[in-house]
């Protein structure tokens, strides 16, 4: 855990330069639209430590991990997240010298993340040979409002000297990955042209053959005079730069304006590629930096305007559930559904792959209550196209007719990961994306989709769980062998109570699905069956056995879930057993000792209870919550959320307070130390999830919202806005009441605290503030 | 399962050529000396489908396994054993024809494996272009006698043409591994010379440094004449040839005589090496290819002497023991402490690493009961100087204070295998080496091995033990989870019955032998004491703790032994259930289905109940081996074995004798269709096992052996000799007697059908065959 950075309601901030940090502001102050994005790393270039990362969406490479032993069924490829062209470059060169921070004397840094405005910024006031001194001030962002344009505005005055300053801004695709088995480079290029104050580079990947167009346009502005050059023009293997000598003139800035496009072969032919980029260049240097900043601010304004969370009282908690909010949002917009939720968003290169079951069980709710109902329905889509792909993974595991097995991890619907304990046994991933279907149809309504997709994806799942499970002759049970829970800290146990859980859950909903879509579209209905050879009675009756009749762990003495058949015979104990050295466990200990403890990386048994709390008593939960609580080390961002969400239900303030602030500011504070490789993107969902449905107390009933809202006892006040079936609500919450604002015209139907209320359009309710 | 080759009491032939076979017979026709050896590649090169492979004892590369996920503990390498330089290349031109037996009209094949001179034989008759037909006879051996050299006799015959055929022997150290992550090759030029008739290439491995000289010298003899000539030198990377055109006449053989030299910086420095191989070629070319290949087999004569083991009346079963006791003895001979005997010995690259547990549980008796005690006491100092690794190996894990685990598979001591499920859980091997300890002194006697090397190793084995259960307090017994046992077709288990039973019985023996030497030698107890900081009373305490509360799950029910906590609930049934395109299951099954499976991949309770036999009861074996064997699909080569011995002793001489030609013709049969990477040459101790123990009904009890013979009812005899203490023993069994003679001068004690008999100098006893 570390805390340099400044607390500010709107800013990240970071004042004065301390290298071994570095990495971990690359991460944090990290910039996206969506379409592209990048860490926050210098124009200038640093030869210190720092991971060096644009990503492109949709760009990734599948890097062999055939190695060693290998077995039926494994995963052929790994895939990465690619470190794409740099295009922010603009080497300083003083005389001879390279402006470098790792080399000269910082006399002052300030690196601010203006979250409102969606700009980054950069100060610094630095020492080099000879006793000058020169001051930078760079500005940059990628245009929400624009999504194919990156600029910057990078202004350097000298201090105390006068001469030759050569300034070369560039674009170079020969950039490397961290995570490189053999040390190779992705990328190769294709054609590259650097011409007066433009230039290109259009690369593309190895095996996957994606092609990314990334171009320049550069212009230059002293004392208030845009100059007038002849670059000359650099050109490496994969590079282009051009450079420029200005004489600076003491205390005069100079101005370097660079706009870039980036154009990927996702979005155009490849041969219509240039044309798009210098389409783009056109409209960035017409607009220029202003405007194209204030238009990209304005698309920021309207993203808070929907999804902004107030809390007054506490800035640290302010400026965390901003910063999450921020990172969803220039990491994930929406718009197209081949894309999806990375992970580490534009933030990383780690983990690989851009699917997981976090978009379906964090993320989904938050783009469902804030933005628009097309955004969930992209991402369930997203699913509905790949499922030729789940059946053909399952297929691969020995899996038959028509059963379906989503991937772990998953750039194109094929598995991409490479460990067999996640990809063969963390099947519980399935039953997440089953539910994310029923959770997206509570929350819209939009029981059509069940019909024209839903149905179809729920069926290939059910399948799967049917095959999936087998009878125990012994306990006269249906079991579930050879799974990792969502605790990827044990592997291969058997009847994971959660996976058990879901599984059953499956079954059932997906045969309620069936009974209101052979109802509601009885021709649909047959068609569909036609088409994925569906036998209704006889796979149904199957289904109907295995639900009557699922096991589901539970221990008579202690009156709780067990993890999973062998849990209770661990070394069972708190993790205030623990020593501080050994944490993160995971940096600490052997993978052998953490499979053994009985430590829990992340809500297992509880993020059960959360997803079907409706099924299950206060006192269920309580006595779940305070047997497993205690024994979690929440190594994984998943998990504070879901225990702050749980301890506010349960009336925990204190300890829901505690989980919210770890969520919340992991990243800020680096919490698990790890954050110098990316943000945790998807967690960052987790962190909404705690304020409006743990502090708010949000729950989705049938066409209806509830709350239950309680307050951290440091807090003024805290407010969120939600959209709910294309009605605008607003909940501000302080230390005394709780009032709902219905933002729209017609009346809405809302329980507060357990009591229905119908509010007309443009009114509010409130209550006092209760406590569970 | 393939039978195309022909049953022969002494010789493994192939007759007529079959491509699709060529790797089969490239790895059982394999040869090779325990220093160097090679797969049965041809001298002339060839096109089709093949495996070349040249090995050199004791030389590997560490190649690279950290690719996508990586956890603390994992090995930082996968060890390759890697091809080495090609000694045995003659390439045959004629008239701008390569000769390729992929290319030719194979008229005639005919290839012999002699394995009582150690002789591989090839001829052939082909038609090439324009009509021509050619006769080849070679002749090849790695000498037993003289390790360090390799010599061929390649004879060519024009049948029905003359003309120009260039002939040149070469040296080609740019050679390839099947097993390459990223196509890489391992191997550098150091230093290649080639002059006149002679040749060398001193190349290194990448990494690991070893160095290896392969030098060659030839002549060519025609129409009795050898033939004076000046090469054409051709070098090329890593390579060295000689070429010499000789005019050929029809009806009129060419004989290429080659030896090789292959020298190694194991045993010799780096600048020494040059040396070496001349005067190991300078012995071969003065004694000359007949006398060279005398030597040989009388080395041979002398192995069989001792080894040779006599079936009649079943030439399958006869040239199956042989061609095991071959194979054997060409992988490793047990006079150089640093080697051991590599899974597939030198016939092919799979499994990397050269050590594993099969050394211990399957190979020391074979060396045992056939050669010098200095054999298997340097199996044992194997392990002893590799203590301080397997310490380091443990601590990597988080195990402290001296606790040992010895790696999975390893070539140096360092862990050398890339699977955590295997590295970190497959720990019963760390028992295996504690029982090799065991059975070596209840072999030989030589207990004073427990003071000076046993008992360092066993106190590490026993920490290990020792900190690795831990103590249930649901069930109020010591339990070790996260296993992998034997059965590797399950992972991550619980108390594994072997696991648990032998770690327990680690613990005793520890202790014994800990009293045995205090007692003996007090001395030097103390001085081990305080060199391996060893708190006598305090840790045997704890052990002690472990021997009288260690859990060993039983089943009430079925009265039989648990394979571990969960195998019951499986859906078990037995292998007969299975389709026949069901197996083998591990390249018709995903890993996920068989690890889920009942199904058993080679003894596992069956295991310990073979290693302790003694402690069981027959009907408790009987009860476990009828449960258990209806499930195993013996897809480890270790396994039938078990089977067949245990079978033998319960009376089932069907299931025995099964069981027996399954480990006896393995290879020669590929049973597991895995035999074209190499043949399973450890197991092939389990082969002499299956026959002395298991039909012979050998066991070795304090100070004297014990026999209760059967024989199958298709032999007409068997017979082996064993060395027991210095003294020779010979057994000869027939349908009607057992007979055990006393081969040397004093009387020995042996016990027949639990009769004890003491049998003078040079005489034998009688007794009927009894059935079990």
């Amino acid at each position: 855990m570390k805390e340099y950075l400044k607390h500010h309601e709107w800013h990240i901030i970071e004042e004065g330069f301390l290298p071994e940090n570095n990495k971990i502001s690359e991460s944090v102050f990290s910039i996206g639209n969506g379409r592209f994005g990048q860490r926050a790393n210098f124009e200038e270039g640093y030869s210190g430590e720092s991971l060096q990362g644009s990503y492109v969406a949709g760009v990734y490479y599948p890097d062999k991990t055939k190695v060693g032993w290998w077995k039926n069924g494994y995963p052929e490829y790994f895939a990465k997240v690619l470190n794409a062209p740099n295009w922010i470059g603009i080497d300083i060169n003083l005389d001879g010298e390279k402006l470098d921070l790792a080399k000269c004397k910082v006399l002052e840094f300030r690196r601010v993340l203006d979250m409102q405005k969606g700009i980054l910024e950069r100060a610094f006031h630095v020492g080099i040979s000879g006793g000058r001194e020169l001051k930078v001030r760079a500005l940059r962002f990628c245009s929400l409002a624009d999504d194919e344009i990156g600029a910057i505005r990078y202004e350097l005055t000298p201090v105390n000297f006068e001469g030759p300053i050569t300034i070369t801004p560039y674009i170079d695709a020969d950039v490397e990955n961290e995570d490189s088995n053999y040390e190779e480079k992705f990328w190769v290029e294709i054609e590259k042209d650097v011409y007066f104050r433009t230039g290109y580079v259009i690369a593309e990947t190895k095996k996957t053959k994606f092609q990314v167009c990334t171009a320049m346009q550069f212009e230059i502005v002293q004392d208030g005079q845009v100059l007038d050059f002849n670059p000359y023009r650099e050109q490496k293997e994969k590079y282009v730069g051009a450079s420029v000598d200005v004489k600076a003139k003491e205390g005069e800035p100079i101005v370097i304006y660079k706009y870039a496009s980036i154009i990927s072969s996702l979005n155009y032919a490849n041969d219509k590629l240039k044309e798009a980029a210098n389409s783009a260049l056109l409209r960035a240097s017409t607009a220029g930096f202003d405007k194209l900043a204030e238009a990209h601010a304005q698309a920021w304004g309207a993203k808070w305007d929907e999804a902004d969370i107030l809390i007054e009282g506490d800035v640290a908690a302010q400026q965390g559930i901003r910063f999450n909010i921020f990172q969803l949002y220039q990491t994930y917009t929406g718009e197209d559904a081949r894309l999806n939720i990375g992970p580490k968003g534009f933030t990383g290169e780690k983990y690989g792959g851009s699917t997981y079951w976090d978009t379906e069980a964090y993320c989904l709710p938050f783009y469902l209550a804030t933005a628009d109902s097309a955004v969930g329905r992209n991402l369930l889509i997203y699913r509905h196209k790949q499922l030729q792909k789940a059946i053909e993974n399952a297929a691969k595991l020995g899996f038959t007719d028509g059963a379906a097995l989503y991937p772990m991890v998953t750039m194109n619907g094929e598995e991409c990961h490479n460990e067999w304990e996640i990809t063969f046994e963390e099947i519980h991933r399935n039953g997440a994306i089953a539910y994310a279907i029923m959770d997206y149809i509570r929350y819209t309504g939009d029981k059509e989709y069940l019909v024209d997709y839903g149905l179809e994806v729920l069926i290939g799942i059910a399948r799967f769980w049917n095959q999936r499970v087998h009878f125990s002759e012994r306990r006269g049970m249906y079991v579930m062998h050879g799974v990792t829970g969502p605790n990827e800290y044990e592997n291969n146990v058997n009847n994971n109570w959660y996976t058990n859980y879901i599984a059953r859950w499956c079954l059932t909903y997906t045969l309620e699905s069936l009974d209101y879509v052979k109802e509601s579209a009885p021709e649909k209905f047959a068609a569909l069956s036609d088409q994925i050879k569906f036998y209704e009675y006889s796979e149904t009756a199957e289904w109907k056995k295995v639900i009557s009749n699922m096991y589901l762990p539970h221990d008579e003495q202690l009156d709780v879930f067990v993890q999973h058949d062998g849990f209770l015979d661990k070394d069972v104990r708190p993790v205030s057993t623990l020593k501080a050295s050994d944490r993160p466990l995971n940096q600490n200990w052997s993978w052998d000792r953490i499979l053994r403890s009985c430590f829990i990386k992340q809500a297992d048994t509880l993020q059960g209870l959360y997803f079907f709390e409706e099924n299950f008593d206060l006192d269920t939960i309580r006595r779940n919550f305070e047997f497993y609580e205690p024994m979690t080390v929440h190594e994984s961002s998943l998990s504070p959320c879901v225990h702050s969400i749980q301890a506010a239900r349960l009336g925990m303030e204190e300890k829901a307070y505690e989980m919210y602030v770890r969520t919340a500011r992991l990243d800020l504070d680096d919490y698990n130390n790890d954050t110098e490789d990316g943000c945790h993107i998807t967690s960052m969902a987790g962190t909404w999830l705690a304020l409006v449905k743990g502090f708010g107390g949000m729950r989705v009933e049938e066409e209806m919202l509830s709350f239950r809202p309680i307050i951290p006892g440091s807090w003024d006040r805290y407010a969120f806005k939600i959209v709910h079936q294309g009605k605008h609500i607003r909940i501000e919450v302080d230390q005394a009441n709780a009032c709902i604002q219905n933002d729209s015209a017609g009346t809405i139907k809302v329980t507060l605290y357990d009591k229905v209320y119908e509010i007309p359009g443009n009114e509010e309710i409130k209550a006092s503030l209760q406590h569970a």
